[in-house]
């Protein structure tokens, strides 16, 4: 069952619920975070929590405590939930008032949640199979930079990837790529790699900016710049980025084979090395 | 303190509470309506069971009992709150599953809640005052046909309008006027009355329908035709329609004045009538 955060308190699941009034509830008026935890060690937990704040400060909405207290308090649940490999999720939303679509009067506290899943490796279901896309269009606000509990879309585009035999939808707007419903995507064309610039269209993830170091890393260039759909069925290489799911070579679009390519691969394993160091670096540190 | 609906029960209101993985709180995965109640009589009850329908179709959501049966809870639960004048709110979400995009399997029930505001007749306050107004940009979704629970922007621009000294924001698409954050938009001019197309860019709100038929009672015509935001400002009247609050004219957009006027107050006067009408039946039915 495990514990859940809830604002100061770590409790039992089944301990644990909300008002129906809450702003999360009723408005989806809130922000949220996916920490990957490998091994026991949480990844890039700055990266998640200074974007937390970039998200509730764009919403004007107050983070319950300091983020030091927060990552410690995410830490005691990962710790008291034994979480070994898997995702921290947490969020914050407006709070606890009387349904307005003005803000609350500001003696109202956000509400603060956070949870944790134990999950396996992802490395055969999607690294070695054939992961499918279909391309949908993007009609999501144009906020996509905020981290918001506005997620209705990528619930519909996702539900229709899978209605369709396949693993991911990826959208366009206007005719441009801009990211799947819970990933970013990579274009390998030429030898360069080519991904939607972080602006109000696209989350800017934390594994993102993760894959756009390790490119660097390997001396391959990466332009952050829209590209077309037909850029996109013309790639030599194609993956999908998110946290602990990391690196998903893409096999087909619509009805498009995508070579299964080498940069991929080479990408997907220097991942895979700083994550490793990560790992035995905070076991030594212990 | 009040009654709460919560699936087939009504229970005390502190008594009842969502669980964190209800997707309603972490994908705003759901749809709601808000019916008008005056003087005990709730208002166009079937339009916004059938809109709620409309929503949940659109958005593959099962509704967990019959439209005729929420009909009942809902009039069962405004006798136990004994609510004269005000709102019922209810909102139907996808369910309780662990957190994850894809829809949860078809055993999953939907969770519907619902309850009831008391509010004092707006007339007053909205009817008789400066209701002065702001043009913001519509970055919406373009799915606002469905009445969904991310409300993110609409909560934002609200915001907005009321740190500017105003009463609302008006949203504008490509620079045409789409609605209100919480209402439809109607314009005068040369004796005519224009307002946006039920389209996927609005709500096609119930009052929204009650004015058309008025204005053709009035032998007013309407054009539901896109409107450029100039067209707004150069208008010889203005008024916003939502429900309970009906018809509220509006006396500034930005900088530029708009005269209240005549039409406005014709239409305001016809709907009650409309709503006086319906109460008087509905109490001699009883």
């Amino acid at each position: 069952m495990g514990y859940v955060l809830i604002n100061e308190d770590i409790l039992p699941k089944n301990e644990v619920s909300v008002d129906i009034e809450d702003r999360a509830y009723q408005f989806g008026d809130g922000a949220y975070e996916v920490i990957a935890v490998y091994e026991g060690v949480p990844f890039k937990t700055e990266d998640h929590l200074n974007r937390l704040k970039y998200s509730l400060d764009s919403l004007s909405i107050k983070i319950p405590y300091e983020l030091s207290t927060l990552k410690e308090k995410l830490y005691e649940l990962k710790e008291k939930n034994d979480l070994k490999n898997g995702l921290i999720y947490f969020q914050v939303s407006r709070g606890l008032a009387k349904r307005k679509h003005d803000f609350p009067s500001d003696d109202v506290m956000s509400t603060l949640i956070a949870n944790t899943t134990e999950l396996a490796t992802p490395s055969d279901d999607v690294y070695n199979k054939d992961v499918k896309t279909i391309v949908v269009e993007d009609i999501r606000w144009s906020r996509c930079d905020i981290k918001s509990l506005n997620l209705l879309l990528n619930v519909l585009v996702k539900e229709e990837a899978l209605k369709n035999g396949c693993y991911e939808s990826i959208m366009q707007k206007d005719n441009k790529i801009t990211e799947a419903s819970k990933a970013n995507v990579f274009v390998m064309k030429n030898g360069n790699v080519y991904t939607h610039p972080a602006n109000n269209l696209i989350l800017n993830a934390v594994t993102r900016l993760t894959l756009i170091d390790i490119c660097k890393i390997l001396n391959v260039s990466v332009f952050e710049e829209p590209f077309t759909t037909k850029f996109l069925k013309d790639a030599d290489e194609i993956f999908l980025t998110s946290s602990f799911v990391d690196v998903i070579p893409v096999s087909m679009v619509d009805n498009q084979e995508i070579p299964i390519g080498e940069v991929t691969s080479k990408i997907q394993n220097e991942l895979s090395k700083i994550i490793e160091i990560k790992i035995s670096k905070a076991k030594n540190d212990l």
